[in-house]
């Protein structure tokens, strides 16, 4: 990847940025005066993509999308806030297939052509009656500015919506790429749940956006950490539907590589967004871990770093303790050099080949005051590298989910 | 094991209860007012077991120990509070060897006798001089009633001592095993160190008490957690002397289960302590996993809610939020069926067969309370089973380790 490409950004981009989609939020009364609904529409049937949580505990909608996912194309994306229709017994699972024959019926389109969501408390009755409820009223209000309304409908304990979108040139025509996503919200679920939705007017082969949405998935979302939990509803859907007209993406060539990085560029600033709103978070770093003998190794070292209660206490105190670092990185059990060891703060060391340059840490200390830091660490063994994204943890994270009771 | 079998509790035993153990612990001038060097001797020259940290940037006193321990007797073992020797360059290694030389030559016995530890701050010049001047105080202060003051000059952040023996009949003769430990302070030093001595009158083949003392630490402190790092200093030492007289425990026989047992719930007691005395805890939690497929799928899962955040903060904010826990099961990867899983606090079930007990809710959440809870997680699909001890995650905990400033 020539990372140094980058798509254009579109002002106010979103999920609806991108040709031939349509989107609505509604509240459909699941939380209090807020959108709990949100539908995406194709106008004309698109090629999906997914990627879905891990945890064995998998909650209805991510087991019926799974199976859904084997239809050739897909027209919605269904997803509601406040219940995450988890761990609720045989009555979750027909919820979804209401649901679902509902939307198939009034926006005439095929069952398995819809994609269905759910985020928020886990081991609750769905409100299954307020979602039929508010269908009509979701197909009405479908609109090309409905987007941001969308981005609304699956926030939970986000502050913010997140949007995004960016356009590219494939060939002689341009293409879109835009996304929605919510965040790591703790407190009014049971636990964090990730969605992701994205859409794009590029043309390109069911198996390619697969593969494309999988590998910028890995280098996005899955190099994040808020803490330590994977949660039952973990999501991301990505809906194609060539209305750009450019050339059809069938082998991973100079257009798949440019269509993956603008699709990195955009869950990368979504993922981003995603830290930056975490529960309590004050400060984010990017972990650049550099000079191992391989890419694993570095992708250990900066994933044990990310996740370390110590590492991410200290960007809360705003205090270059590299001690906790050192510590961290033979933790992981890899070898290195003591004498060969590099690490620094916002581009300015604070260890270099093992020595410490105490002159540095004053402005250190002021340079982890700011928001967002960036934190280097070379082995200068090899050539491995690897990027994290991890949050500080605060007294606020900890009030938040101590303090939110079932 | 017969996990009925109970060595008898020695009142206010510790490392210096055994047979022909003596210790002391003097202020070096390290820390401010309080005992900061250890040394703990036996009459006799015993054999040695000794477990490491496993963490790649090993401690100078680690890396010297680890080379002493192929010696066949050892004597003495000393140890200093308030800094780690770690990180700190050849200096460091000096200071080891300046110290065991010193040491062995005022004690009269030989420098491979010597096993030395250190806990502080990592990557800080070693006091050798203070340690130095200390050597003789600790020589002359050595006494059977030492093993307190031993005790308190291993201690970083810790707000008390842990020390603890056993007394158990092998054939016609009692020995005894008695020892100390330091806990999971983070504040002072860069990180949590645990160190843990421990000395047997017993009379034990080198081997076998290596294999005892192995198997104990990984069923004792090798299953607590407060929270995700490994120190560089970790270190549990033990002397055995044969002062009680027993036969010679050479083989792994009814002797060697008796002991092995005795030696195990020193740990577990001392392992317990530590977490109680984790900073900022306010609950522990003993975490019982069962039913699974087997042991490797208890542990996991064991493991995994131990380290969980939203576990951990669950237990701060004393609610059954039994959804975190089912998440974290799930979050492991290994398939369990949600209509056979029990969850309990305290003995009172909160999800049975996977439904939820509302009429217990109320009682539990007086039970989450108290400063210890059990928690118990029944996949009811095997006959694999795990325990773990951890503590909560308090805004306490946030405050301590993100105010501490290099």
């Amino acid at each position: 990847l020539n990372k140094n490409m980058k798509a254009k950004r579109i002002a106010k981009g979103t999920i609806t940025t991108p040709k031939g989609f349509v989107a609505s939020g509604v509240h459909a009364g699941i939380k209090q005066n807020r959108p709990d609904v949100s539908l995406i529409m194709s106008t004309q049937p698109a090629v999906a993509a997914a990627t879905f949580t891990r945890n064995t505990a998998k909650a209805w909608p991510v087991l019926w999308s799974m199976k859904a996912m084997r239809n050739r194309t897909h027209r919605a994306i269904i997803a509601n806030s406040g219940n995450a229709n988890c761990f609720n017994g045989e009555g979750g699972r027909r919820a979804v297939e209401t649901t679902v024959k509902a939307l198939a019926k009034a926006a005439k389109i095929g069952e398995k052509e819809i994609l269905i969501s759910s985020t928020g408390i886990i081991g609750e009755i769905f409100p299954i009656k307020k979602v039929l409820g508010a269908i009509s009223a979701l197909l009405e209000t479908l609109s090309k500015s409905g987007g941001h309304k969308a981005a609304q409908g699956i926030l939970t304990t986000d502050r913010v919506t997140k949007e995004y979108a960016v356009s590219l040139k494939l060939g002689k025509e341009t293409v879109r790429i835009g996304g929605i996503a919510k965040g790591s919200g703790m407190m009014n679920p049971n636990m964090a749940t990730m969605l992701c939705y994205l859409t794009t007017d590029a043309a390109i082969a069911k198996p390619l956006l697969a593969a494309a949405v999988k590998t910028a998935v890995q280098e996005s979302f899955n190099r994040i950490s808020i803490d330590t939990d994977t949660s039952t509803n973990d999501t991301v859907y990505m809906l194609a539907n060539g209305m750009a007209g450019n050339r059809v993406i069938s082998s991973p060539g100079k257009d798949y590589k440019a269509f993956l990085l603008a699709l990195l560029q955009v869950m990368r600033y979504l993922a981003k967004e995603l830290v930056k709103d975490g529960e309590g978070v004050k400060h984010i770093a990017e972990i650049h871990v550099a000079g191992t003998k391989n890419d694993k190794d570095a992708d250990r070292i900066a994933r044990t770093l990310a996740h370390s209660m110590l590492f991410k206490t200290m960007l809360a105190g705003e205090d270059p303790n590299w001690g906790r670092v050192v510590a961290s990185v033979g933790s992981t059990g890899i070898a290195f050099d003591p004498n060969k060891l590099d690490i620094s703060f916002s581009g300015k060391a604070v260890l270099h080949s093992g020595k410490v340059i105490k002159k540095n840490i004053a402005a250190i200390r002021k340079q982890l005051a700011k928001p967002e830091t960036r934190v280097d660490v070379n082995l200068n063994l090899g050539k491995g590298e690897a990027l994290f994204l991890t949050s500080d943890l605060t007294t606020a994270y900890v009030r938040i989910n101590s303090w939110y009771h079932t």
